[in-house]
């Protein structure tokens, strides 16, 4: 098994799994937003491989294609957020073109099987709520609209040559680890806090609302999914059916590293970025039926994730305040 | 006005109607498809410019953008056909890799109106139809999947950077003029019965129906939407509301070339080819509400297509049988 991305936060989480499962496991990743840390467990064990490198690299996908039965295709620019200034094509190369890069050493290579991870981002600000696998796509970031090309060029590879594939639409994955780039709002949160424990900037009026999925559970859904669902493209919803305000999740990051008198500065709007979605649940009906149902609901999820974020980085130097 | 694949047939027929009311157009073709002779009337006519080249090349794109007001972006790959053997690259090069060049050229001169063609390749094999525009697209075509990659990205540019945009999903357009690549049933079945009056062969079982729409009704229906619809994005179903056979198509040029007893030959198949969406009808609700109906139902359209077709022919010495 291949998995692209797989020093990422939920990449690693997955080659635990399958490593566990005594199943060999390629993992390319550049490094951009994962870490060496995620994978350093790894080394050493005689059914793991590490291949440092980009995916734009044609050469190097082609390199390991050969002897890869599954990819899992995690790889991508993880920061949602476009900030005036930054480059706009970081999506389209990080995402359509690597993911077109992949399909078509796949293709060419015999490798006949791929899950995908992509966002609820490709949805946009959707009409009603919950919003299911089957609601009209308007993204409205360059992020979603290049998962969703992502998404279309898999659906044509699987109907041209069959690939099959199972794609991913995930809520917000927050989970113990924390990337170089592109932070989830708790390790937003908790840098911020401790870097001034008086104040926390907020992005967006805070009544943003979304949807949160533990990374463990993401990767279980994932694991479920594959061997279950069958359809020559499956597409999943993977997440919970509730929400979480941003409020909420500062009150509680602030609850957590036992701070008091916080004040909130929220920066307004009523997203917290250019592109944002600021409020939306998921119909996750489709992957309840298969079987698999999340067993924290988007506060447990958070919760979860701010206790091992502080754990984990209470046992590292670096990350004392 | 900016026309990009102003020397195709829609394109050419576009530039005629802005022309007629005095527009200054800019034609950026680079003739793979294209023809010169679509744009033969327009030289010498004081508001007409012609740029061959290919919008692949930022430099050419930027040198022309800072004049521009409105773009009219028509160009692509034209054969929704994928063959065995044929790149895979080049719909994400001609669709989805031009489309973002001409959009971050567009952001940064500051223009701020697009008119875009899709299709209704986007949608694939749709669960009920007709096909209205808030129906999930997951296209089966390397075409239909880089061309709703166009409207992904298109949808973040207008909510980022308030590019005003109008895309439009075609039935299958038709009309008097003939591409170099990329012919449609009509120009397909003339050629093939001028080398063969006997015998014709047919793509599929026969059984493919599709909807059908005039390439001057098309541009009409583009001119009137960019008129009078007024949100930031505006997405239309082009065409009308009927299918027709692809054997009553094959009877309808036989008839009208004067032939008689010739033996059909199907390569049998459901679809004419992989990708291919063997029978479909749009729901035209939205642009009919605007204000807007085809006046040509589809075998009417195709009947004009094919009439005039032939007489376009019948005038060119190259033409002849």
């Amino acid at each position: 098994v291949l998995i692209t991305g797989g020093a990422g936060c939920i990449g690693s989480d997955l080659a635990t799994r399958l490593l566990d499962d005594e199943i060999e496991v390629i993992v390319i990743d550049n490094l951009s937003s994962g870490k060496e840390e995620h994978i350093e467990p790894f080394r050493g064990l005689p059914n793991f491989r590490f291949v440092e490198g980009d995916l734009l690299d044609r050469g190097l996908v082609d390199s390991v294609m050969p002897r890869v039965e599954m990819v899992y295709h995690l790889a991508a620019n993880p920061d949602v957020k476009f900030t005036a200034g930054d480059p706009t094509d970081k999506d389209l190369q990080q995402n359509t073109l690597v993911t077109f890069n992949l399909l078509e050493s796949m293709r060419i290579h015999g490798c006949r099987r791929l899950a995908f991870s992509s966002t609820s981002a490709v949805y946009g600000i959707a009409e009603r709520l919950p919003i299911a696998e089957d609601n009209p796509c308007h993204p409205i970031s360059l992020y979603g609209a290049t998962k969703l090309s992502c998404e279309a060029m898999i659906g044509a590879f699987q109907n041209l040559f069959g690939i099959k594939s199972w794609i991913f639409r995930f809520a917000n994955v927050v989970g113990p680890k924390v990337r170089k780039r592109g932070k989830t709002v708790i390790g937003d949160f908790i840098d911020r806090l401790r870097q001034n424990p008086h104040r926390l900037k907020i992005l967006g009026d805070g009544f943003q609302a979304k949807s949160y999925l533990l990374s463990a559970e993401c990767v279980d859904a994932m694991l479920f999914a594959v061997r279950h669902a069958d359809a020559g493209l499956n597409v999943f919803n993977l997440g919970c059916t509730d929400s979480l305000q941003v409020r909420r999740i500062a009150d509680m990051v602030v609850e957590a590293m036992g701070l008091q008198n916080v004040e909130f500065e929220f920066t307004g709007g009523e997203g917290g970025w250019p592109g944002d979605v600021p409020r939306f649940t998921l119909d996750v009906t489709a992957i309840n039926r298969l079987g698999w149902r999340a067993s924290h609901n988007s506060e447990e999820a958070v919760a979860a994730a701010i206790r091992s974020s502080l754990e984990s980085c209470r046992s590292e130097a670096t990350c004392k305040p």
